[in-house]
This record gives C-alpha cells, sequence and structure tokens, in this order.
C-alpha cells in the first residue's frame, strides 16, 4: 500500500512511523509512505498556505490553490483509492472502516491545519472525509497518524503473529477479554485460577464469556451488532 | 499542568510534542510534559516488561511490576489528578471530557502495547479508562498524543486567540460551518456571496444555519444534545 500524507507541519508525523509497528511495516515494504510538505506547492516567496476566512472571524483557513497543485500532481502519476480529509465531521472511523481501507492500493490523506481547509477543497479534491472521534485537534497530523495506524496493523504480514490482530476488541463486535502474564500471584493479587488450570477448551469459554460481560457491562451497544 | 507519560515506546512520542501548538504550550510554560521508558523501571538484566499471557494465546502482556514501580514512584512525589490507561475499551473521548480533563493539574497516562497490560494494573492503579475511539492501534502512543492534543489546546492562553477554540466543532453540539479564503474565485469555483457582503449580522446568521445544515445532515446525533 502507498499513502501519501499532505501536511503543512510534517515534522509532527517524523516519530509515529519511525519506531515500533509502523517502522516495520515500512522497511518490510508492505507499506510505502510520502510526506508532502504542503509549502513546496506555493509559488509566491512568503511560503503562504493560509489567509483569513471570508466573512471575518478567528482562525486561518488553509487556500486551495497549493492543496490542488500537490493533489493534482500525485494523481497524474497513478490512480488513487481515495483522497482522504481528516475532519471530526467526516465519517466516525471504526474498525470496520480500518478493515476496508486497508485493502487498497494508494491513498492521499490530507491534513488540515488552523481554521481547516477551504471548503472548495472538500468540494471539488476529498473523496471520503474520516473523523477519528468527537473532539478537536489542533491539527489533522495526529489523525492521519491514527488512522495510517489502524489500517496498516491490518496489513496481512504485517503484525508477526497474525491471529493477534484477529483477537483484538472490535473485531467480532466484543471487547477483548482481560489479560493477565506473571508472576500468578502479585502483591497478594491473583489470577482467575481458571488462567493455570492448563484446560484450554474451558479457558476459551471463560475468555468469551468475560468478552460478553465486559462489552454488555462498558459497551451495550456493541451488543446489537454481535447478536445479528 | 503537568502530564506524565508511561510508554515502552518513547520515541513513538518525541516529533508531536516537538511541533506546532504543543511544542509552543510546553516553551510558554503551560504545560510540563514527562516521557517514562518503562524499561527504566525493570531490575532484571533483560529489561523484560512484558511475558506470555496465561492461558495461552497470542499476543504478549505488560507486566505488573515495572508499572508499579513507575506510577508509585510519582505517585509518591506529588498528588495526581487521574491515572489513565488509554485502552479500546475505555470511556470514549468526547470534547467534554477533554475540557474536564484541561483543568487538571497532573495526570498520568499508561501507554499499553502488544496485547494489553496485565488486568491487575488496571484493577489496582488506573482510575480512569479512555478510548479515543472504536478501532485498534499498535499501543496507547497514539492515544496519548492525541488526548494531549485535544486537552492541551484547550488550556488558556495555548491557541493566539482563545476565540478560535470557542468556535471548533463539538463545543456547542454543532459541527463547525463551512470556511472559505481567497480568491473568491478560483477554478469558477466561487465563495458563497453572502460571507464577501460585510453585512456582518447576516453572515453570523448564514454560519449557525450552516453548522445546523451540516449537523442535521451528518451527525443528527448531536443535535439531541443542542436542543436541550
Amino acid at each position: 500500500m502507498r499513502i501519501d500524507i499532505i501536511t503543512v507541519v510534517p515534522d509532527i508525523l517524523k516519530s509515529p512511523f519511525e519506531a515500533s509497528i509502523l517502522k516495520r511495516a515500512i522497511d518490510k515494504g508492505h507499506v510505502e509512505l510520502h510526506l508532502h510538505n504542503l509549502r513546496d506547492y506555493v509559488t509566491d516567496n512568503y511560503k503562504q498556505i493560509d489567509d483569513y476566512q471570508f466573512g471575518g472571524g478567528a482562525g486561518m483557513v488553509m487556500m486551495v490553490e497549493p492543496i490542488d497543485k500537490c493533489i493534482s500532481g500525485l494523481k497524474s502519476e497513478r490512480e488513487y483509492d481515495e483522497v482522504i480529509y481528516m475532519t471530526p465531521d467526516g465519517e466516525r472511523l471504526n474498525q470496520k472502516l480500518a478493515n476496508k481501507l486497508s485493502l487498497f492500493d494508494n491513498i492521499i490523506i490530507l491534513c488540515g491545519h488552523y481554521k481547516g481547509v477551504d471548503q472548495r477543497v472538500r468540494d471539488h479534491f476529498i473523496t471520503k472525509e474520516i473523523s477519528i472521534g468527537d473532539y478537536v485537534l489542533s491539527g489533522g497530523e495526529l489523525g492521519a497518524a491514527v488512522l495510517c495506524d489502524a489500517l496498516i496493523r491490518l496489513i496481512p504480514g504485517v503484525l508477526g503473529n497474525e491471529t493477534s490482530a484477529l483477537t483484538d476488541s472490535f473485531q467480532d463486535n466484543l471487547l477483548a477479554p482481560p489479560v493477565y502474564t506473571r508472576p500468578a500471584d502479585y502483591n497478594g493479587w491473583q489470577v482467575p485460577e481458571i488462567l493455570t488450570s492448563g484446560n484450554f477448551s474451558k479457558i476459551e469459554e471463560w475468555r468469551e464469556e468475560q468478552a460478553y460481560l465486559r462489552t454488555r457491562n462498558l459497551r451495550p451497544d456493541l451488543l446489537d451488532e454481535y447478536e445479528k
């Protein structure tokens, strides 16, 4: 998969892709990541990429032209499955959407900053608007990093043990059951006996029950999907 | 505000705090950020912080002891308002929760990695579990960065123009209206006439209407709260 991220602050995105699973996915060739600094697509000397908003009001707005140049340039080189804009009023990211996006070949992710992008960018260049949650961030960069992480780890071969992603929360509309590791007794706090019993079919039963109980307790809304 | 982040991959978190608004908030003294590498709290030579899970299954689990040492050490030095664990089955972050957390003095954020932390950590050390959305990430680090961004920008003085955060999406349970900047005509795509009219009371009316329409169209669930 090739991911092109367009941003005015590429520096924010450096370290998330230089460590852990995302780095390994890139090193192993599962993902090709390209960061584009929007300022490189500006022709004037001031490298201006934003301006005051029409009608007045606080906050700067990102201009159409540099974004047009960057996106149009990329699209002239290859086909893209989606041109995504990270925005709090977009479609909310969930595991199902991450699964779907992880199958694409080429995507562009545009990060807004300041007050957001000129609406004409959204009307004419963007094919999908995604929100990572109901809160406002200083820019789309962290949202883009979250989106990349959520979908890159689903690409086959990226995680060492493929079953690891399959037993995550949400994959079957249940939250994950509690997990424990050594020591079995810490400060008098014991691991549930069943987990050290060696009876794997009972353990599986216990885990399913715990996953169900936790979901009913914390996120009953997910059960509607699960019970379908 | 002082934020202590506990992680096994502190490198992931470097660049988000070294650029843009988060860096300025730290430089101006609004926020004091401390990253703690969990491996520094391990006594054995292998710097082991995780182990296989009891009962078998894919994925490693983070052990209680290093986390205990790190959290207990911090708590012996000062009072914390919350010890937060980033997890997909936690309380979902929204703007209301971000507003509330932005008023705290000291918080600890524990980032899970691999298959998560030993359940006994959650039972005995964590006071609040937060999820940034219904999807799974390779670790809690990006979630922690998102949480920090969402709340730090709300601390008075962090954003240049304080009205900027007040007009964001969600602050009044409405999505933000569309924004436009120069040029008024780009490729024949025009800015709505009202915005260049100079009639500011009409512009305010138009923006409120647009915010309402966009919310009704994209997120009707938010209107229930708005209309209360």
